[in-house]
């Protein structure tokens, strides 16, 4: 009997996402963790917890610069417990199945691209927009096996640090954490807020839900750190236009449940800046696939090495 | 008897270089003049020198945004003149051979492919730096036909409007009229300097090789200059590293002649600012066609097509 399932791993800095994934891109059962530092006992409890037996691998998209030939992550800004760890083969140990791995906005892009709001465009770029920002770059409607990390494009080249060493990147203006530490900044510095309310009165507790619910019960601080997440996201975007001109760009994370406000003001920014004609033939959308894009993309890095349709992933 | 000659122009906002290329990419005879607002006038006569009769065609590499379908430049921040004159059909009609068109440095990253320093890198990124800045992409050993706007990639997001619209862009930071426009505003707030003896005293008249020639007698300003505009393209490659994780970054143009300053001190730049696993993997090297790259490019356009290697072209 042929397998047709494979067990696709989204982990990015918040979530560990885990689904079993049939051959059609159908998610047949998934579970949702925060994510640990403890990568490789997490993953293992995960993959048990969705029962890897008959599957015919598990892909594994997780945030970070991965380094194929040695099936690890080099480099994880948000995710440093990740950096080293041999992923690929303590996980192809434990269950005895091929592995493979992707970056996971990488993992985003080729989910869409198989069974989501990709599939109509052979250039897109796709973002995710969460706790970080990651990038996926689809060309002649093919992945480009890059780590396209966008988040890391520095839009404001003499502000402050990175954690990735860089100064002024995107991710530290447009990003969820981004969004979360300036709302406590501010709240520390007395401005008043709704907010405040949220978690007991803990304002290190807020989170980015927190802060959309707020702004759409009208509260200005919180409806200003959006909108102005939204205009670096716009941004970020204008590069990416004048940079690749894609025929969409599709966006994926959490982030884009503040479409009416975040995105909406990301478009809005982006179509000052870029190039007029680029602009216009460009589609900024959301991602069909959802909270799923990420594990439907990791399983379909199994079902192509099967298939022999990617002979790079 | 087979054309195996085509004639190459390529027009950026400083000169209109034309010649004359075998299809080995030997330039067998060329012409160079400033640019002129006389658009159709100027190729005129620089394809008349060259002499148009038995060539197969006449390929011609343009800065700004080329619009394929209409054979037209649509916007072209630099050199406003050329903006919707329909060049492939006055040309075309004029001389009565196929003319083929495409954005500069992408004319410039075909020749570096086919006949230059690109030849043995699968993917990379070329840019010209010069008057402005212009990126091609080529990806898996073709030219991704996309406008790569890279000298239109902000970097400083709140900062000056730039004529594209957008704000902090690339090209107001490290191009060779960024440079000029730097030392005319530090002179005419008195700065010391010995661009002050070039052009008889009249400070608008200094050339990016007056800046590159003073700093190699030790000018403080020009130095200074230099290596700030070498910073900032600095910080452009880091971008460029960060999202595409090119094998190569080839950097052509007459700011290349400043290489032991300019160049070293952006690579300097990008070391600091770039994934280190990505800057350790990508190459940093001068055009191996000089100053033929975008004639010899614009060439190609013409072989190209003929051999029907590339049908988008």
């Amino acid at each position: 009997m042929p397998k047709k399932h494979a067990i696709g791993i989204d982990l990015g800095g918040t979530y560990l996402r885990a689904a079993l994934v049939s051959d059609t891109g159908e998610v047949l059962h998934k579970t949702k963790k925060p994510s640990s530092d403890r990568i490789i006992e997490a993953l293992g409890e995960s993959i048990t917890e969705i029962g890897p037996s008959g599957v015919a691998g598990i892909g594994i998209g997780i945030a970070g610069l991965v380094d194929r030939k040695k099936g690890l992550v080099s480099i994880s800004p948000n995710m440093r417990a990740v950096e080293g760890v041999e992923v690929v083969k303590e996980v192809g140990d434990r269950f005895g199945v091929p592995v493979k791995m992707e970056n996971d906005a990488n993992a985003a892009a080729l989910g869409e691209r198989t069974w989501g709001a990709g599939g109509e465009f052979e250039n897109f770029v796709l973002l995710t927009l969460g706790t970080g920002i990651g990038g996926g770059i689809v060309h002649r409607g093919s992945l480009i096996e890059v780590p396209a990390e966008i988040g890391h494009m520095s839009i404001n080249s003499e502000s402050e640090k990175c954690s990735c060493g860089n100064r002024g990147c995107l991710e530290n203006y447009a990003s969820a954490r981004a969004m979360v530490s300036k709302a406590i900044s501010f709240m520390e510095k007395g401005s008043e807020s709704i907010l405040r309310d949220c978690c007991k009165g803990n304002i290190y507790k807020v989170t980015p839900e927190d802060i959309y619910k707020a702004a759409l019960d009208g509260d200005a601080l919180a409806r200003e750190i959006l909108k102005d997440a939204g205009r670096y996201l716009g941004v970020g975007i204008a590069n990416i236009i004048n940079l690749m001109s894609p025929d969409a760009i599709i966006l994926a994370g959490g982030l884009i449940g503040a479409w009416n406000i975040y995105v909406q003001e990301a478009v809005r920014e982006a179509s000052r800046r870029a190039f007029k004609d680029l602009f216009d033939a460009v589609q900024i959308i959301p991602s069909s696939l959802g909270d799923d894009a990420g594990t439907i993309g990791a399983a379909c890095l199994v079902f192509r090495s099967i298939s022999g349709d990617a002979a790079d992933l």
